[in-house]
């Protein structure tokens, strides 16, 4: 997916980071919050305040519950005499801590025309104003600091969402507004061919288990067993998908799972989002992209399938697709084995601008895993073993949500690359196709 | 209904009009269109682009689409060498007019970020200064004259439904913006005793017949049988709608037709639209209005009624709704008595700013026809007998919608002046409570 | 409309009716009742129990339903001594009495498999012994008598309405059920050319004056005035329908009221409700009728359009529908010429079995006003001026029911022969294609 | 849960079971349909054809259904010269088989109200009679036998359908029907107090491996990593279910899954499906049972939860729901166990009427694993590893549903004794209530 060549560097990129940015908890905190304010800066009041969808949220939204957040959870109750920005934004931009309060209803976040976009802005500073001083003066309990970091994490969530709701924004104005132009063109080149890399069975531990942030989800670390299985190299491409099209692949139930062709058949789906045949030109896929619209690289990951598409792709190749625990395991041993993962993701600070790592340098094991595209697994999104959310707010963080999600793993192109690890788990519903999200192969060993 | 008040004069006021200004269509042209300006110019970005619900339009969209209007059947066809703003807005601002051609979905009017406020301005003035060289230069044929004329009468409605429309809006927004301040405040009174006007039976002759502008849905004059009927001198204000509440207005099926029961009950009404106790204060009724929260004034036109409503209070009070050719045989005496109609609506140009006529100067014949609230009437809107609609796009205008919608007669606070007359049809459908729509009771002469 | 020809005679017809038929209540009561029982008789406990769709009824609830009505308004209060036959019957068959009380759920009507078929007959049965009982011992109240009248021509509407539900159901099933076959084919023919016969502008008067029933909505008898105007000497055929649908009748807006178009394009309309073209061969349309599948006949009245069909087909024909004082206008003159009416309607006690009037005697005047089919005019339905509810439940039946409905006059092939009159109000929303409706064209005069 | 009571013996109960039944196909054949048709027996051809919900389906589809399996897949490609009833039946009675062709509408299945139930049971007769002189004359080919087996199956699954499909339908009844009196009182007492059974951690092996009929779901065998759990000696019972209730349980959102309590709050969710508090007297709860209205008795397993409720249950109670591989281990032990499960299920041929085991013979390991209630697990019904449909149309039995749907474990009082086994894998929405579902409790081990 090289989505990431549709942007281009800021005009007045933030500043540079320091040396000590991992360990200084402040310059992480002034990064990443410039980042969001560098996503939303080509967009206008208007691009910020519209939902696309009762799914996706407006970016205004986003730029002040992210606010909220670091409000709410350490400013109100770390900082001496800190004053609330606004006292009706504790509901406004609650999204669902029902252990904070009452929240605004999240079909309605669009109607919302004020705050104006600048008042949001003015929330952000002074939010961030207060936030550095609570910082700077150190002395933070771990329990608030502990808050900071979830905070920033919480933000570079937001920062993908950003970009996934304005692309579903944009999708739906037939004037194809620009977010920032491609950078370059991308090389001519093939797909490396698909191989296949094989891991032997076993009882295996998966799980987060530090040192470093994780959500309360990638834990607690804990025991699988795992028959030997294969996992593809990269991702599938959308050539591969595009034999799949051709081969009947959206007209074939004896493809899908029953819930997913009836879904298709409601939705009249026929690609993957995003993606139209010129008017007349059947066959001459194009896609909508935030760069605008241009032809399908059959060289690139297929992205915008729903889970039912990536499932019923994965049996029309004659494979499946890999477990959540299957997927850390390969993605542990690559990362351990040293080679340098090439992934085309959000810097912080800025998009990555190289070309698709997949082109440049073929992997000799497993490549695109983090970055490009999210891969969806075969896995619904449970708690692990011995799982209990929190104690308090942030136990509605994650928890709550463990029902009829499936989970992804990997990372996209919209996702910062400082948020990136591979125990990490995304999760959607199935239907779900306005994020960035692909598949890779797997099979049961021979 | 003194939502007037909520208006202050323009900090710079459009320029006065010109002697000349009814025989002056250049001029009428300037004037309408700075007054649209002037209606928009408190509002932000933000606040202009999004779409309360499907039956709201955003005022971006009024902006536009209005200078679509001109653009279509004035400019186009009548101007030498004009090119068209931006080739997609022929399809993006056209409304319903299918002899032109596609529409953009009515109910994703609100997902156009783009074009943005300030492009949508620049249409507004690329399409003025076109339409007044071809004005200025002069011979111009009587169709396009009469595009013209019908581009402003067709503006001024969209200056009402900016208002109602936003209305809406803010009505959603927990914050309460307000959009003008209120201008001062009502001088404390009652409304005049409720009196009844005697009008004897015969074949009377109704609908527009000249000189001067009207929609073709106001002809042709026609003769009507009526019987004697009498016609309240006033509409009913919110004082006396308060006591069809006290009295189980909304808790007794007996009063109200099925569907209206059904839509009461499925809906939750309780009051008017907009109307709202206090938490935990019984009877303590708020309403919101364009200045802000204030309380319901016992003596202010009752408003935001729908169709259902205005009938069940008029079964409640032992009356009914006038036919809409009673009302207009009243409404025609009455301006033909010489009394001067003291409404409050918008005048060209601003608000009016006088206190409510109906506490400041009780009339002797009837008062408050037009302007404060648009008036229910008991009539289905269908065509007068001989009634065609027009050739070509005009025919769209009114015809096709003459199904399922009942007329209201008069004009409310947020009419202009000048688009007013006693022939004038307006229509909704049976359950809009968004509109200033309030109730003139009838009766059948004993 | 020859649906007519699709029921067979009774096997076991019910006794002949008396002589004094029209004057001996009692005498009447029994044959009403039994042609209910006659109409049911073909079908199965199944068949009886289902709800086609929301808007239909089983026919074990009409069977019921119109039990409950005479037990209710006549026996409970009537007949000393009376114990009603289920004490929940009350609230189980109410349909819509709010001064009665609490009601089943409309929707919900088929869910009731108990009672059963054979224990709702019983129900008859017992409310029949019982008001025979009280008929015959004599001395009934005038107001008693009153409702005994209402009833029957109640349990009249619903014979209809247990045909047009069961049309619905059947054409659900595709086994093609037949209630009953057709008794003979119709002589071959052509229907008569379409005449317009003209009535001259006056104040005239409509409504019923009586003697004889009449609902209350048909009064009280008052003055219109009607410009000059003509009307079809008969209701427009199949044949010409077609030329309106391959004249693109249902791909042109233009001839479409804006709601008709939108329905017609949600809902995929083509042709009229029960119309289909055989499997691959264009143009071959049949209909399904309760006598099963057959073709489409040219000559016939067309049948099962909604208001939005019959109002794009007049405009297409450069015609208009009539307004409702029009049509009554012309079949009062037609009936008093003296012209004896051949309509298809059902007899009292069984379908009439003749070929339809229109092939077999052309009429000089308006023929097929009665019977055939209901015939929509352009007038929504209202009450007329001094229209007042009677006092207590009857004020129920129709006054509560006049908005955004649409008059239709005439009878249709399933009414009742005896339940016809000149000044009858059959009402149906707009989008209705499952009873019997068609259209007869009318115009200005010239 | 002892709606068990609620059936009688038949009156003319089937034939007693041979010896050899369950090695004779021919006499399981026999006995198994005869119970489909004795369940029937007690309902009216009304009760057999309405369908309650789109989820449920009506009895007579199923009583047709059952016979279409065996038709499609047995009599037509193994009974030469068979002649399939109805060339129609293929399409109405297909439930879901693509391979096999269409489908009629699942949600229309409550309109065929043809063939009647008559009909019906003579296709039943038809069906039964070709396939006993199919398996009486022996020489059944390994495939065909197969689909014999799986029909028998298949039939006992439409057995528990048609139970809760009938009570879901009779509590929309306001007359309260009753399928079949119950048998005596249950014996008062209470439940045993609730005790945990402890399993150490381990790689355990899960699955069905023979000998036997199972379906594919339920295989391959294949091994787990499982920590140390315990398990509750019986299911929750509706005391303790009330404990939960009166506790806040569903007014508390902390207690639930985000979406379940969005499902609670939508629907109005107090207490489980078929549960009244008697007018006017909070906490006197009664149940809807196929016996009739009850008391809740306190000592019965709480039934007919939805997931999210079970869900929300165990984390009142401080506990999780199992696994179904925890679930699985449990109870293969306790059957291995030698205790003797003494479950209230339905017996081939007729209801169990024992009062309920739980009462009578508390177990000293886990009781009431089978019968009573099924037993929602915390797990996703997704394909066990190595998992692959068989080839044809049984390949869309079960695979093309695992997505979005729990395991349960166990079996209800409405399942066949003989169906049950402890790898069986029930699967529903986390929505569904109508099905005989409850909850045993888990934890980890200390």
């Amino acid at each position: 997916m090289n989505e990431i060549q549709t942007a281009a560097p800021p005009a007045a990129p933030p500043p540079a980071e320091s040396a000590a940015v991992n360990t200084d908890l402040a310059a992480r905190f002034r990064t990443i919050r410039e980042t969001t304010s560098w996503l939303a800066a080509p967009l206008s009041p208007e691009d910020c305040t519209v939902q696309a969808m009762p799914d996706a949220s407006p970016t205004k939204w986003h730029l002040a519950h992210t606010s909220w957040f670091f409000e709410t959870f350490v400013l109100v109750p770390g900082l001496a005499g800190y004053s609330e920005f606004h006292p009706d934004f504790r509901v406004l931009f609650n999204s669902y801590y029902n252990s904070v309060g009452a929240q605004h209803a999240r079909f309605e976040r669009g109607l919302i025309t004020r705050p104006s976009l600048a008042e949001t802005r003015a929330y952000r500073e002074h939010v961030d104003a207060a936030l550095l001083r609570l910082l700077e003066k150190g002395g933070l309990s771990d329990e608030l600091a502990a808050f900071v970091e979830v905070g920033l994490h919480h933000e570079q969530q937001h920062q993908e969402l950003i970009v996934t709701d304005l692309k579903a924004l944009f999708a739906r104005n037939p004037l194809g507004p620009v977010y920032r132009p491609a950078l370059g063109t991308p090389a001519p080149g093939a797909a490396p061919p698909l191989g296949w890399k094989r891991f032997e069975e076993g009882v295996l531990p998966i799980g987060h288990d530090g040192p470093g942030f994780a959500f309360d989800n990638e834990g607690p670390r804990h025991r699988v067993f795992l028959e030997s299985f294969e996992i593809a190299t990269r991702p599938a491409t959308a050539g591969e998908y595009l034999e799949f099209m051709d081969d009947g692949g959206y007209r074939r139930p004896e493809l899908w799972l029953s819930e997913g062709w009836g879904q298709a058949q409601a939705n009249g789906w026929q690609a993957p989002l995003y993606w139209l045949e010129r008017e007349g030109r059947t066959g001459d896929w194009h896609q909508q992209t935030l760069a605008g619209w241009r032809p399908v690289d059959p060289a690139e990951a297929v992205c915008h399938l729903s889970f039912y598409e990536a499932d019923a792709f994965a049996r029309w190749a004659g494979a499946r697709l890999p477990t959540e625990a299957e997927w850390e395991v390969a993605a542990t041993a690559e990362l351990r084995s040293g080679r340098k993962e090439e992934g085309n993701f959000l810097e912080d600070g800025r998009f990555h601008p190289a070309a698709p790592a997949s082109l440049a340098s073929p992997s000799k094991g497993l490549s695109q895993l983090f970055g490009d595209v999210w891969e969806w697994t075969q896995s619904p999104y449970v708690g692990y073993p011995g799982y209990r959310p929190p104690q308090g707010a942030l136990g509605e963080y994650n928890g709550k949500f463990m029902v009829n999600q499936i989970v992804l793993r990997g990372g996209s192109c919209a996702t910062p690359r400082s948020h990136i690890r591979a125990t990490y788990r995304n999760f959607f519903p199935t239907g779900a196709r306005w994020q960035f999200s692909g598949v890779r192969l797997a099979r049961d060993a021979r």
